[in-house]
């Protein structure tokens, strides 16, 4: 039967200055889809397996990720193959790090490969979209842009999209660490409410301007500087017992800023290299324990130069 | 008596989606101040003559733009020199071209120079910034900081200041046309109200991020996408007749995008050459005078590389 695989990386969305529009990648963690081209039947999509999940997500390609980001791509495609997927999830669910992304990214990525579409990037990017909506509540382009592309991606604009793949300065490193807690989406996103202080947004505006900037003279000041969220963090602190003291922890320990990664609960943090993030997560991991206690995951990982990728191709 | 003379250009702020942050300077026309020792008497600053402004600009001292910079200029290096000033208007009076700018930032440039200064950046805004809040009511840092320093400049933050200077394309090249009215600053900040939907202050972020990097790339299809103005232009439309019109004849004749200088009542619109910028001027003008009436002063000039220079300096 023949196969494909793909690999589709973390990703930090809310990217601090830039609630909504701004995500980057990770090199790792990740998940990973395998899908199969089921003879015989046509226009069928299943998931034949899923591992990583302690059995929390759905079989039922309607209602998984996965699932229905293949059946948006097929369809878009008007392709009538039947396709058996099997997903292999490296990202702790509902931690704040696009694990719904990861899952239609690779999954999308995978059928593209093993049906030989080379489908646009864009199409590919829409139709996990569709994908993440069933599985996280609602779509996030600065997850799945990133995912797919690699880098940090500005979403300029969601329908019709248009994102910006922005550079990444040498040496720039993500720390981020995953505290035992749930923080609804939902619940996030009714914080903020509909309005917001022109004073505040112009100050967001203004940050993310020059953070753009930052990454393009890698000026790892400007971009320390710039990446204050003046808008969300602000009204979902509550949301994360000692916030302030975490991201504290991180500066103290040479990062160049840090917040929220998504709507939480996992934090994320910059570092001007690799030696700076590992201080940096170990500050933070232990800022972590003493103000929330439970497990703490956390990951060091170079900004990914590139996205989602085939890891796997098998004839038979 | 030792003079020195200064020159300080025009500029456009608001632009855009940098409401509040982000202003450009034009290379002509501009405000020329010459700074004069008073010999004998001590710590005074007076206005010896204004020209250009038809005799509506106060030539006390303490009401002057000018005047008012260069006594916070003398103030803060605790130089006892008294001072008079030649202003020689180039640029119409509260037309959103940043006159009450180029006039601050030409006095204490000139000062500067005189007394052999060579006084910090920082400074020289910081003492331009008090001149301009007597002249325009308001003071405007994304107009005094692209006067003084050229080009693009972003404001990150207005205190403590932080500015950024962004690059500018090859080509890129400024229409600006004047139309016969007055608008009142304080009238068109009252029509933006003190909070905005949260979603139109995304897409606001969302452009400036992209507007940053089509600089840094000389991306002018990006530019041109992303120069809208999703908070103040929409609120303010009703001050200017015919805003949507002009804008769109702009647009048709070549223009990446376009809006208003300042809080108008100016236009402003970027073009990728000088060719364009020839034929954008033409029909922004025609549209000016169709939509409006009465007199309009367009002016046509590449985005100035530098900003406020000195001109002349005279020893006897």
């Amino acid at each position: 039967m023949r196969s494909a695989t793909a690999f589709a990386p973390a990703t930090v969305s809310n990217v601090g200055c830039g609630f909504d529009v701004l995500g980057f990648a990770l090199e790792r963690p990740g998940d990973e889809v395998t899908a199969r081209i089921v003879p015989g039947v046509q226009g069928i999509v299943s998931i034949a397996d899923i591992t990583g999940d302690d059995g929390r997500l759905p079989l039922e390609a309607s209602r998984n990720t996965a699932g229905v980001a293949v059946r948006a791509l097929l369809a878009a495609v008007g392709h009538g193959q039947s396709i058996a997927l099997t997903i292999r999830k490296g990202l702790p669910l509902a931690s704040g790090l696009g694990g719904s992304a990861a899952s239609a990214v690779a999954a999308v990525v995978a059928v593209d490969a093993v049906l030989g579409m080379a489908a646009p990037r864009d199409l590919l990017i829409a139709c996990a979209l569709e994908g993440e909506r069933v599985g996280a509540g609602s779509s996030h382009p600065d997850n799945v842009a990133p995912c797919l592309c690699g880098g940090f991606v500005l979403v300029r604009h969601p329908h019709p999209l248009d994102i910006v793949q922005l550079p990444v300065p040498a040496g720039l490193t993500a720390v981020v660490v995953h505290p035992a807690l749930e923080i609804e989406t939902a619940k996030a996103r009714a914080l903020l409410g509909d309005t917001v202080p022109l004073a505040d947004a112009i100050r967001q505006w203004a940050n993310l301007g020059a953070f753009v900037d930052g990454l393009h003279r890698s000026d790892f000041a400007l971009i320390g500087r710039a990446i204050e969220d003046a808008i969300a963090e602000p009204r979902r602190a509550a949301l994360l017992p000692g916030l302030a003291e975490i991201k504290r922890a991180a500066i103290d320990a040479g990062a160049l800023g840090s917040g929220l990664s998504g709507s939480g609960p996992s934090l994320f943090a910059l570092c001007r290299d690799r030696d700076s993030a590992d201080r940096v997560a170990a500050a933070m991991t232990a800022a972590v324990r003493e103000r929330i206690g439970g497990e703490v995951q956390s990951y060091v990982s170079a900004i990914a130069s590139a996205g989602a990728q085939v890891t796997a191709i098998c004839a038979s």
